[in-house]
């Protein structure tokens, strides 16, 4: 990368927590570093209670990987850690061993814009434990926020019914990546384009903006205001006009219009951010028309989220452009993807796979053992169901699912429908094998994937729920492992 | 800084909204750009319906400030941006006199750890109107977040009544930058320490952190699991005891913390991360201490906040560290603080203040005029109220303060009251004047500043509310500058 400003914390092995460093402490000193693990990152329920999710993040977490690193900085940083007696936490031998450390694990993910469902593995990671573990923090900080931001988005956009929504959070976003990696997940998710002009710059997204309170209160009236920015910038004049009061502001930004008009540009829109969205668009469409813009867009921002702006759209509101800002780039009704990472199965190098399972009280929690792939059936265009296997052990051509929460649930996919595996090979041996789709493409891909799901699946509430449930020989290996865990059988 | 991992994001000119540039623009081109302007940073309405709200983000903001620099990479990327007919945005002119552009304006700020109430100026911004206007949306997003954590993390503390609380949230934080000002944040509001390791480098916060349930799950048992634990790291040793048997798991840490003992250490304690905390922390706590561990900390995680916490403690559970994670680092029930930047006053060079105000049909969205201070009394040590004036027409002694919302809502300060002034000079025509504290020491602060709060301010739920008042001439500016641009007088 050759921007000045490069994402340089994404790259840091020291995004981690303290406890992945204190485990590979342990693995190595016990010898164990170099058993096989196969971990799986998941989330156990879709975010917004949406009828589907958008996967994100992998492009960090193929950065990530590939520069993983241990430099004499991170090094002698952790040098100083120490334990409850006052001595260091590591001991100088394993300084020396990271210094080595690369990842040459086997990575398979699915590419972000993916259609998603919960306990279906987002990326799959196989290789040494150690790795594997070291690995877990940085990969769930990437996966759980994006795909937590291109779904929010998703959901927006949805429900603008396919007018441009732009966002604009960065002020209110949590950090400045927070901010900037959702410019990037919202427009995977389907947005327009961004306010953000580093977003603009780093990842190539439109940018978009006009003006502010503080341009129309920095002159002596609204009318002035209008017109200087009119003559500044004649080809991007979207005027503000709820300074004062929302329809004289209209009236003044015709004005402006009427004098772009005369001089060779049109007005692009006028903009609202308070009161009556739904009156006061109704109101400002009838002046523009009547005055002969019938083109310049209407704007509306002011906390808008999917259930605003689909109660917005009842009430016929005539806005054509959703600006939406604080409610999507935190995700503000969830704020976080409760994603997880799994360790499933180990074995010492050339051996046979022992599974694992976690157990929990809530069975919710209890995770799925195996080589996990998730397998989508497609019929028609439309997706119709995906099925989770354990790669070790599937029979030929099984297309039988059970419902992981209740075992008379079932379902078997038709012969006719495709089948394609959602996970894709990423890392072999710690070499990229994976040709990284552009941003555009990824939005195609989450626009095209959302086309494929059944319309009720993309209701705002209470959703179709999409059919997903296990091999029956994984039900039946996780069932033979909960009981030999919790020593029924 | 020498780190390996700066923060590169943090120092971009382009870290703003688009419109800001463009009004930035439209002021150089309209030959407005040097007009002086006062533009001050605040919230409305206190996060989390908490009594008090805890400053932070200003080192954020001073160093966006002092790097404030449009380079060769930013100005070719400005140069790219087009408007509706297809031609760029910014003409050549512009861009090169971006080239040349250095922040030459005071700013006063509130120092970090201080506490602040709703409309109070965190931070304002006087000089050439053009410079205030392209700080804005850094700066709002800088102190926005991380006052939210600063705050949020003080409640929790609280709630915990002065035992330790880890933060532990990067695995669900938004983004990078989001979790490492969350961990900086969180650790200013009072936590104890973090399991960032990042923020431990980056920041010099303690780290924390032992084991995961995958370090139990990749050995054949628990027993061995823990022994193997106890072996490789005797001196920090934390046994997470329910990954199959919350009680069993108990039973085995105390016989790993034998072996730590017979070998010359002391296991610190276990982890509970599911289930009844409450009867789990009273049970483990008796098995611990008839096992002669009474010294062995029990540590609990899962979701917790400063409500659940409160909710433990008065269930009598025997938990001595809080492990905190999503709910702190996303600020999960409040995740933005609507933190806004406001326009108060502008002249000519060396002219009259002109006052200004943004009208709202909201009451409390109208913004307050003036060159704003906030002045804080002090009685007894404790904090009896603070006063909004504007500088600029500020009678001597003026000691009473009018509720904004309630003319007849009026309070006089004793005349035996400190007066402290909030707002200290960081900026001085462009330079730091700012001697910036270390973090612990703004950490200290914090803790001081709650220590002079009456104690129901800061209670959980419906706090007593600490009285903020403006100063009468201030009240009476603001209310003729409403009835002016009302046009009702």
């Amino acid at each position: 990368m050759t921007l000045a400003t490069r994402p340089c914390f994404h790259e840091s092995p020291l995004l981690t927590d303290l406890y992945q460093l204190t485990m590979a402490y342990g693995y190595w000193k016990t010898g164990t570093a170099h058993k096989e693990a196969v971990f799986h990152l998941f989330f156990r329920k879709a975010p917004f209670k949406s009828g589907y999710t958008i996967a994100a993040g992998l492009a960090d977490a193929i950065t990530w990987l590939r520069n993983l690193r241990f430099g004499p900085q991170e090094l002698s940083y952790l040098a100083t850690l120490v334990g409850n007696d006052g001595k260091p936490l590591f001991e100088a031998a394993f300084l020396k061993y990271l210094r080595a450390f690369r990842f040459t694990g086997d990575v398979d993910a699915v590419p972000e814009g993916t259609v998603v469902f919960p306990n279906e593995p987002l990326l799959r990671i196989k290789g040494p434990i150690i790795e594997g573990q070291l690995a877990e923090t940085a990969l769930l900080n990437f996966i759980n926020f994006q795909t937590l931001i291109a779904t929010k988005a998703a959901r927006i956009c949805e429900a603008a019914q396919g007018e441009p929504v732009l966002e604009f959070g960065l002020r209110r976003a949590q950090g400045v990546d927070g901010a900037l990696a959702a410019s990037r997940s919202a427009y995977i998710g389907g947005c327009a384009a961004t306010s953000n002009v580093l977003a603009g710059q780093v990842f190539g997204i439109p940018v978009k903006g006009t003006h502010a309170h503080s341009w129309v209160m920095s002159f002596d009236d609204e009318a002035e205001a209008f017109q200087a920015y009119a003559e500044a910038m004649p080809n991007n004049s979207v005027f503000l006009v709820d300074t004062y009061d929302t329809l004289e502001g209209v009236r003044r930004a015709v004005a402006a219009g009427r004098w772009l008009r005369d001089n060779g540009h049109e007005m692009v829109g006028i903009r609202l951010d308070s009161g009556d969205l739904a009156y006061l668009s109704i109101e400002a469409r009838k002046i523009l028309d009547e005055a002969g813009f019938p083109d310049a867009v209407i704007v509306a921002s002011n906390d808008l989220d999917e259930h605003i702006i689909a109660s917005l759209k009842q009430q016929g509101a005539k806005i054509g452009l959703w600006g939406v800002g604080t409610k999507l780039v935190t995700a503000y009704d969830q704020p976080a993807l409760g994603g997880v990472y799994k360790l499933a199965a180990t074995r010492v190098p050339g051996g046979e796979w022992e599974f694992k399972v976690k157990l929990s009280e809530q069975s919710i929690k209890i995770s799925n053992p195996g080589i996990l792939q998730a397998r989508r059936f497609t019929k028609g265009g439309e997706f119709i169901g995906d099925m989770i296997f354990n790669e070790e052990a599937m029979p030929l051509n099984t297309r039988m699912i059970v419902d992981p929460a209740d075992v008379t649930r079932r379902k078997v996919m038709p012969a006719d429908a495709v089948a394609d595996d959602l996970l894709v090979p990423v890392f072999r041996g710690g070499e990229l094998v994976y040709a990284a789709p552009t941003l555009e493409d990824i939005r195609a891909r989450a626009r095209e994937q959302l086309d494929r799901l059944y319309g009720g699946t993309k209701r705002l509430l209470n959703p179709h729920e999409y059919p997903v449930g296990l091999e029956p020989g994984l039900f039946d290996l996780k069932t033979q492992l909960v009981f030999k865990n919790r020593k029924v059988a």
